[in-house]
């Protein structure tokens, strides 16, 4: 069901703070128009219009055990933005930006505006508090997921900023250089991150800018990334999408269905040494760039050999179909390995990486061309895993130093993010950090 | 239907040059592998798989008395690409490109990889002649439409470097500097231009990265645009979307039902002075830079003058809903005309503009941020008609000169295409200038 313009019959009480209210109105006309809830209680409970499926009308609760994005079945677009706080801003200042923005993403999870009074709702006199682009459009199984960059619990000069030292888990690790790496400052870092995923990227990009308002003042962007086309699925109902390869990607993710590796690889537990984590995840984001003109110029036999994988099915090529385990000790015809143990699904493979796995959630991308005629393209990856010590890293030291693939991809961007559990409807995502 | 791997039945023979072939290969391997196909005939009638209609499924001809693209219902996802010849590249040689795009182009929209043989039915020991990431998706409503920049017939240095100068139409023209205009030379002009319009931005971006291949060593990218939403309804069954100042944009918009409309306004014909022009148009693209977070601070009076139109129905400020004709003369009740003269409803409006009309084709764009964490995004404005002189430019500059939205837009990138007729199925787009 699309959202109106006006005030949403079920949450009459606004829940943005006196400063989220300050930041969309900028100028500070129409501050304290709406009422200003203190707490940002029962009132956030919106109910979804819609209850999970996939396509357009999707729409995936905000709160609940877990945040929503991370088993969701992987949607089909990307907005994704790292924050950092601003200068001179206060513990009780960040407490409150994640209190706003929480509200804001419960209403716009449920396909309603970031307030009741919303983009139309609101007197003439005074910006409205929803931007509008988003108007009449339903849900589109938009999930809104929230992060905090190492940088949050130290500072970017050591200072403890929040009061957050003490608080930092140790799996939330600075990621280490991987050989090869060419990363650009302005795409890597961050103190908060947001995801936004959804089938219609107008409604991704309204998440991203209508939270990035609501943070005026407390939190501005940092950077940001558009992916245009899912390279995951995340449940078992999904077609496996291809990448800019042109090879099909994520055949062997950890999917939802998969409850012992999910359990075992991607929720942290109290028993992991940061018990406010307890139901959360670590979320690490690489923007891949990938020189497709030069794999575009490879033999078909030398990009399957990269992958370990042939084109058309995305079967190994120890033989089978997509979803034959591969054998890395089957033998070519010609002789030699049939999947080269430096290929990219030998490396990548839990068999060969102490069965470390991933849930991998990345996006294709495309940032128009450069000054030579080629396209900025490639993968932004996402994953979430349990403790990237012993996964994420790993795989990705193994696939650094060896990987066939090395040699069409430039890694640019880098990122880490612990992702606190869900928020219960009368609390706020990353209650329980500073509890 | 989904198209596969290999070769498909219905076009055994391939049409693409040597010189498209050894674009495609680059180190020269496997050239001569496929058929070189001199002429690019009748095998090229690839029919749609399925026939008009919208959604994933569509499919549009490439050939036939119109380009597609135009007033074709309008898709989702853009790729528009503009193109530089590269030097050295001679008349025959260009004939041959616009030959082997026209090939390839009537495959991709029909939903086949660009040859037969395509992403995986080659031989292993040569690269593939499709780069395989739309393998398994249908064709989306694809269409691929090209045009000609005033420097293919001028040369950038003042040389005719195709023989093409006496055939330049009088109306393409080089557009003037626009008042506030702060053009960026990289997002500018083009000897070619590609618009890729689909539902699924995995098959735009697919054809003109496919397409840009094929030009290898006759063309490259001089600059290239995604974008995420259209802006416009080109049919009357479309729903109206929204721009990223959350209005309405389009409500006005040239449809394709308007046929006496599309004659007058969109179409040229023999006797408009260039008679290979005929059944062909002129397509102005303006990269237009949205200050968004000023918009969003501006009250929401403020916003509804600026358009001359209210912000949730659209209707214009003089009464009445969407697609109520807007009246110049209403008075509003606190005095003073209803719609401001100088909104952008107002300058815009055919009745303001000696009833000069647009088919508009634009689409919202979102190109991460700037360092100081504002989004990078606004409008990528995409423009049909059949003579700027007439339409386009005297709209523009009184728009340039006042319109109240020109405080929150900066136009950054500017270019204009002739837009050739369709061909017919044993011929090639463009097939008449080189007459």
């Amino acid at each position: 069901m699309p959202r109106t313009g006006g005030a949403g019959a079920d949450d009459q009480r606004s829940g943005l703070s006196r400063r989220g209210l300050l930041g969309l109105v900028g100028t500070g006309v129409g501050a304290g128009v709406l009422g200003l809830g203190a707490g940002i209680g029962a009132d956030r409970a919106v109910s979804a219009r819609t209850a999970g499926g996939s396509g357009a009308a999707a729409s995936y609760p905000f709160f609940g055990r877990h945040q929503s994005g991370i088993v969701t079945t992987a949607q089909d677009r990307l907005h994704f933005a790292a924050f950092d706080v601003a200068d001179g801003t206060t513990r009780a200042e960040l407490i409150e930006l994640l209190q706003d923005w929480s509200y804001a993403a419960s209403r716009l999870t449920a396909g309603l505006d970031v307030s009741p009074t919303g983009a139309t709702g609101g007197p003439l006199a005074a910006p409205p508090d929803d931007t509008g682009e988003a108007l009449g459009l339903p849900a589109a199984g938009l999930t809104v997921t929230i992060g905090f960059g190492p940088s949050l619990f130290t500072g970017t000069s050591g200072v403890d900023r929040f009061g957050l030292a003490s608080r930092r888990p140790a799996a939330l690790i600075d990621l280490p250089h991987f050989p090869g790496d060419q990363l650009i400052e302005a795409a890597s870092g961050g103190d908060l991150c947001i995801q936004a995923c959804s089938d219609d990227p107008q409604v991704a990009v309204h998440a991203i800018r209508n939270l990035s308002r609501i943070a005026f003042g407390r939190a501005s962007l940092r950077w940001s990334q558009l992916g245009f086309g899912r390279t995951s699925s995340t449940t078992r109902d999904q077609t496996t999408p291809r990448n800019l390869f042109g090879f099909k990607d994520g055949t062997a993710n950890v999917k939802a269905e998969d409850t012992r590796a999910v359990d075992e690889g991607v929720w942290a537990t109290a028993d992991d040494g940061a018990p406010w984590m307890a139901g959360g995840s670590y979320l690490v984001a690489r923007k891949i760039r990938m020189t497709i003109e030069t794999w575009d110029r490879a033999s078909l036999a030398e990009q399957q050999t990269v992958f370990g994988r042939d084109k058309g099915e995305g079967a190994p090529l120890s033989g089978g179909s997509e979803f034959t385990e591969p054998d890395f000790t089957a033998a070519a015809a010609t002789g030699g390995p049939a999947i080269a143990p430096d290929s990219h699904v030998a490396l990548a493979h839990p068999q060969n990486n102490a069965g470390a796995t991933l849930l991998r959630r990345g996006y294709n991308f495309v940032d128009g061309n450069d000054e030579l005629g080629r396209l900025n393209a490639g993968l932004f990856f996402i994953c979430f895993n349990r403790d990237s010590r012993r996964q994420f890293v790993p795989i990705q030291q193994a696939l650094a130093r060896s990987d066939r693939m090395n040699e069409y991809v430039k890694h640019v961007g880098s990122a880490i993010f612990a992702v606190p559990p869900g928020a219960s409807p009368d609390g706020w995502v990353g209650d329980t950090l500073f509890a």
